[in-house]
């Protein structure tokens, strides 16, 4: 930074402190903490705020603006494409104190939270009166209902309730001005004109940063049912799919399938135990969320019956507790054993089902004949066109060049398709330069002239989606 | 129209001729159809325009915008805050002739249509390959997917399956200049930067005509059960939503509720018949669509046994046919004989279920304060915080100021519980000056500067929505 900008900043930071308490406040030489949970290198920043409303969030957006002060706002920081990670010429805008579940309410079946929350947090409280808060990811423990929101995560309930944004009902955020804009809609219609919050939900903080949400929520249901089954081929998966879809509609809350060479990754030795035999060719792990224990039991019972006796099941494994059922998305959740050995690059893309099998085939296939020590590792939400990639090159360390190679192999076979190079993870830096692989130049030109429109400056999360 | 507009008018209009084929363009003393449903008065515009497809479509806006002639888009005509009337100066363009079904995809579980195809024609289209495209309202027979997407319909089944804006994963429309904005994606997920469709979805044509789009759909139900309950009190109406939102979690597609006055009148002599004793406070009309007939139906039962025992039901009938089925939701849904002695204004608030009782019996009060004889008729979808109402105020003529005095009666009472004065109808022409009644300042001017962006010369749908 040259002598100016530094002076430039050092006034900028001065006329922060003067509306932020000095403990909301942590200067760039002393944030003491990692980048995200994927990059494990030390925060680099010009500062850290902790804002603790609405407000003192609009004034640090209002200063930050008059000196067009880069901001780069943090929720959980478990994003995945760096979206959220900052540099020494940017003020991190954490969310951490704006931590407050302001209601719960039973008869409209809403929340109203403020952005900091932690998703699980939100999920917990909810449970506690009955209520369900769907919404539902591996890093619930970490992520913000506000990086939900920016991201639009997805997650393993989207099949039934949805992406975040179909559980957002209000939003609040606030512009790049420091102008606040309030809609905390608490109603599931409401078209009096444009539903303004939308340009907020998955825009991964370049249009505004979010400070509140009201949240829909169902009635926590009454009774649930997990499975593990163990299938041949792809065309076994598609049929469970399709029955399944038909015969638990409505109740059918997850339909997650992981691809043979990831099942064995993640249950080998060291790893979790196998609760079913380890060599099939896909494991999909099906959920139903009812509200009838017994009659709902037997329906799962007899569908499983009968897909069993039509040959679409191989091996199938009941969960017969919470504790089994708990151990069983372990296999699906928790891959640490397959990031051991890095690199590994992490791929998370949507296409229509019908062409998922070619498509992974193509890709492994491609991914072997480029390295032939390489391992890709697949697993997803099927049924909302979400695949999951791990993909080890075992071809040398982890360089730009290397992750370059493989982005081009696993995206340029995607086009194909019509599909999606981010299904629910977003573009953040890490997948900017690919995105007229999903995106027509149309496409982009109107985001780039959203993008103009709500912040002219460039000051909210720049170079993230797009440059 | 001035001379020098006129021949303006006619350069533009013989530009058209030269993109369109001849049957395609008819000028506007031709035109021989009526304003909308709502409005029988002759339709009145410079020209009628009946694209074929999206280029043809594109070139239409191309030349219009080099005139700077404004362009209206009409669907099926259908639209109740007059957004899609013409007036002289303005050019139609009409996606009649868009009508093609392009696909229906059961294994991805999608349809692409275009635009000017008629909602019921898509449902039965769906319901021949046993798969279900899940909107549904009273327009069904005229209104079209294009006019759907355009006002974010809402309609019967939103409890379980969501707007129209949860209902489009791809979305194609034409900017005010001509430009093809094609997001046909397919996917349930696709977080590939700002998701640009949803500007297009309830902007009331605004912002761009839309052209084509990909839908979500589900199986079909494999049963279905009907019932139509009288209750006494608005508390009996809230325990019966609370209970059957919780027993038939996942099934549950449809909670109707009408007050009784509503259902006294459509069921008057020379009305539908009642199938059910006339005095109750309050008719529920509730419906349920599982995958297994018969234990659905017992599940049904049993729920209908305990809330009469619990004593929130007073009297109830079930659907015992189809036949039956219809005839429970004609009384719903056929509210002709309530437009019959004018004026009747039509009002479609939303607001917090728990607000509903108090501002029903506010708005109803100072209705009858203003015009004694007047009568007041509410129903609506409860569970999305929606409801319906038809004002006969029987105090003179259908005069602007007779509507506007109405409206002010209805309106302000809802701005104390943060309601919407639009749930699912949008704003059009008819409501635009009461938007500041339920959106502040700042949303409007968010608003009107994606307008700007989008259609800086104000040429699509012009002083719709606001001015």
């Amino acid at each position: 930074m040259a002598l100016d900008e530094t002076r430039f900043a050092a006034s900028c930071l001065a006329e922060l402190s003067s509306v932020l308490q000095k403990k909301s406040i942590i200067l760039g030489c002393d944030i003491d903490r990692v980048a995200s949970y994927w990059d494990v290198a030390p925060t680099r920043a010009l500062a850290l705020l902790m804002p603790n409303n609405t407000s003192e969030v609009s004034e640090v957006m209002r200063i930050c603006h008059k000196y067009k002060q880069p901001v780069v706002t943090q929720g959980g920081k478990t994003n995945c494409v760096q979206s959220a990670n900052s540099n020494p010429e940017e003020i991190i805008l954490s969310t951490e104190k704006l931590n407050q579940i302001e209601s719960i309410d039973i008869v409209n079946a809403v929340a109203s939270v403020e952005a900091g929350v932690v998703l699980q947090t939100l999920q917990k409280a909810c449970l506690e009166k009955d209520m369900l808060f769907p919404l539902d990811l591996g890093s619930r423990g970490s992520c913000t209902i506000g990086g939900n929101v920016s991201t639009n995560a997805g997650g393993i309930s989207v099949l039934r309730y949805g992406m975040m944004r179909d559980l957002v009902l209000g939003l609040e955020a606030v512009l790049s001005d420091g102008t606040i804009v309030s809609s905390m809609n608490q109603m599931l219609k409401n078209n009096s004109a444009y539903d303004v919050k939308q340009l907020f939900i998955g825009s991964e903080g370049t249009l505004g940063v979010v400070t509140r949400a009201v949240v829909k929520l169902v009635p926590k249901p009454l009774s649930c049912q997990t499975v593990l089954i163990g299938v041949v081929n792809f065309s076994d998966v598609i049929e469970i799919l399709n029955e399944t879809r038909r015969r638990l509609a409505g109740i059918l809350s997850a339909f997650e399938v992981m691809w043979g060479p990831y099942f064995q990754a993640v249950t080998e030795d060291g790893g979790h135990s196998s609760p079913i035999s380890r060599g099939h060719g896909y494991y999909v792990l099906l959920e139903a969320e009812g509200s009838d224990p017994e009659r709902d039991d037997q329906l799962f019972q007899k569908l499983l019956e009968q897909l069993y006796l039509r040959g679409a099941i191989e091996d199938a494994v009941v969960a017969q507790s919470e504790a089994d059922r708990i151990g069983l998305w372990q296999i699906r959740e928790d891959f640490g054993v397959i990031l051991e050995d890095t690199p590994v690059f992490l791929y998370d893309v949507s296409l229509p089902i019908s062409s998922m099998e070619e498509y992974v085939d193509l890709t492994i296939k491609a991914v072997k004949e480029k390295w032939s020590l390489s391992e890709v590792y697949a697993l997803g939400h099927i049924a909302d066109g979400n695949i999951h990639f791990f993909v080890r090159p075992n071809a040398g360390p982890a360089t730009f060049s290397l992750h370059q190679t493989c982005d081009a192999l696993m995206y340029k076979a995607l086009k194909k398709y019509h599909g999606s190079i981010s299904a629910e993870h977003g573009i953040g830096i890490e997948k900017k330069q690919w995105l007229s692989q999903s995106r027509s130049e149309t496409e982009i030109s109107v985001m780039k002239a959203l993008k103009h429109t709500l912040d002219p400056e460039k000051l909210l999360n720049p170079g993230r989606v797009f440059d």
